[in-house]
This record gives C-alpha cells, structure tokens and sequence, in this order.
C-alpha cells in the first residue's frame, strides 16, 4: 500500500532492538484520512471471505478496526486486557506476551460477543513474532468460531510470526511488509 | 439522543454501585453504525467549536474518537496508560483514578502531539465523577492548548462529574444523561 509505505519511511522511527515506532499516524496520533484508506485496503483484500465480526485487541486495534467495518458492515469485538468491576459473565480467556511492553497479559473475551461458526477477521497493527494473533486465533478456536483471516497494517517481515501464521493455514494480509532496517532506514518487501 | 437511549434501555446493564454496562455495543463489542450516529451528533453539537483536534483515552474512547473525526476532519490523539519499549521522548503527564478498575494510571500524551494554541476536544464515553476529563483537561493545559469541549456518550447524572465540568466553565455535552437507576431500570434525564 503506497501512501502507508511512503508514510513509514517519512515518520517511522526505527529505535534498538528493531523497534518501529509510527506515534505520528498510527499508535498515538491518528491520521484518519489515511486510517480510512487502511480500512478500505482490508476490506478489497478480505470482502469475498464472509466476514461476520472484526476482532482486534486494545488499544490501537480498535481504530483500526472500527474504520474498517465501516466498510464490512459488521460489529467489532476488542480483547479485553485488564479485568475492571465490569468484568461478569463468562469469557474466553487466553495470554499474550508483548515484546514492546516485556509483559505477559491474561487477555479476554466475554462469551457473548463470539459465536461458533462465525468468520471472525482478526485484525492489528503490527505483527512482529504473532503472539497477539496467535492468542486471537486462541479466542476463535474456543468459541468454535472460524478464522477468516488476519489483516496487518505493518508486518515485521524480519520476525518469525508472518511465517508462523501463514504456515497455520491462515490468509494474512500485510498492508506494509519491513524486510530489514538498518543505517540506511527501513527496507519494504 | 433517541436510538442511543433506546439501545442502553433494551441492552444496558445495571450492576451494584450503580455501574452500568453497555458492552454490547460500545465497551466490548461495538455497534459502528451506531457510533457513526454518536459521531455525527458529536459533530452537530461542537461544528462551531474550530476543533483542531480529538483527545481520549485508551481503550474504549478510541473507538468514538475516531468515528468522529471523519466528521471534523482532525487527527485523534489517545493519552496511554501505559508505558513501553516504545516510549520515548518527552510527555505530559497527568494520573487519573478509575472508579470501574479501582485503580490510579499515570496517563501520558507525547508532547508533540499537542500544541500550544490547539482546540482540542475532548471524547469519552461515560462521564462519571469526571476524573478522566480533568485528566485530559491538564494534560491540554500542560501543552497550552485550548479545550474546545468535552463530549460524553454516556452521563452518568447522579455522580458529580458533569457539576465538576460544567462549573469549570467547559462545554459538556453529553448524548444520554441518566439520572437514576432502580428497580425498574435506567431512568433519563
């Protein structure tokens, strides 16, 4: 996706440790416009796969996601990573490590917003080593739902989890694919 | 606002300590036609307000904020709750208790993304005794910038955040206002 590549390399911060950072249009501040553009994107890749539901996790997902199913026509569903007095009712429950924030999250669901037999579109922001989308494929599974695909806006092509995910079987679809960042700044696929 | 009072009447749950539930579409799972309609009375309300930006915080108020921003047409900022790798630079900083987590976060926003002289408005969506609005209010007047308004989806009347905001001399507009629940359910101002 052009404007999205053009937009890493003028804003996107490369920090140590292969860290990439886009706060300026993606995870802090939000440029909608190009947001919608995002959103349109997924939906010309996923369309003819019978999305039911968009499901992503918090916090920067759920922009993305919620742009998105402007498109879909369909209801979001955000894992939940932090349990609040709200929290009641039964819930798929599962844990993701982040690599960003070095913690492990107990991260849930509550039972009502997943079906079985629903196609459930996972969608993200990054997919580095595929634990968030590992752990979402773990929510659908329990809830006997289906897979309908993974929608990425920034995949780090350098880590293992595109691999992972397209050697489970699953459609993934990266918006921006990074091969390598060096000296010289960030390398597209 | 009508099919927003209808939605919380048919679907909205009412727990002990007067917490109230609207998590199947806008706290967990998200109804985005629905939140088309919240955005575009959030514009109709602030359209004359020269907003030259959108601040919420993570997770729940990203969801409105940026259905909305289609509508004014300015980037969304979300103050985070948490730290990570990717923090870096320079911060406002503010902490903010929440009453439904029983818990005090230090909430930041970078300090490039809010500007001296903006308009900023601020989204969220349940106004309860306004700890979370007061946060934002400091972090945008750390950053002297203005505070264009402050737009809730959900008022909880009966709490004292509104009188707080209101005699501050901000304005609020709130999209559903509840002033009691009992026995017999939710009841609207």
């Amino acid at each position: 996706m052009k404007i999205l590549k053009e937009r890493i390399l003028a804003e996107g911060q490369v920090f140590s440790g292969n860290i990439i950072k886009v706060d300026s249009f993606l995870n802090h501040q939000i440029d909608v416009q190009l947001l919608n553009e995002i959103g349109k994107a997924f939906y010309d890749r996923f369309k003819d796969h019978h999305v039911d539901k968009i499901l992503t996790i918090e916090a920067s997902g759920i922009a993305i996601a919620v742009i998105a199913a402007q498109y879909f026509k369909v209801p979001v569903v955000f894992a939940k990573k932090s349990e609040s007095k709200l929290t009641t009712g039964l819930h798929y429950v599962t844990s993701i490590h982040s690599y960003t924030k070095d913690k492990t999250s107990r991260v849930q669901v509550a039972q009502s917003y997943l079906k079985e037999g629903e196609n459930v579109l996972i969608l993200d922001d990054f997919l580095a080593n595929g634990e968030a989308s590992l752990g979402l494929i773990d929510l659908i599974t329990q809830a006997k739902a289906k897979v309908a695909g993974i929608g990425i806006v920034i995949e780090k092509g350098f880590q293992e989890g595109g691999i992972r995910l397209r050697a489970l079987g699953y459609p993934v679809e990266s918006l921006a694919i990074i091969d390598r960042v060096d000296e010289n700044g960030i390398h597209f696929r």
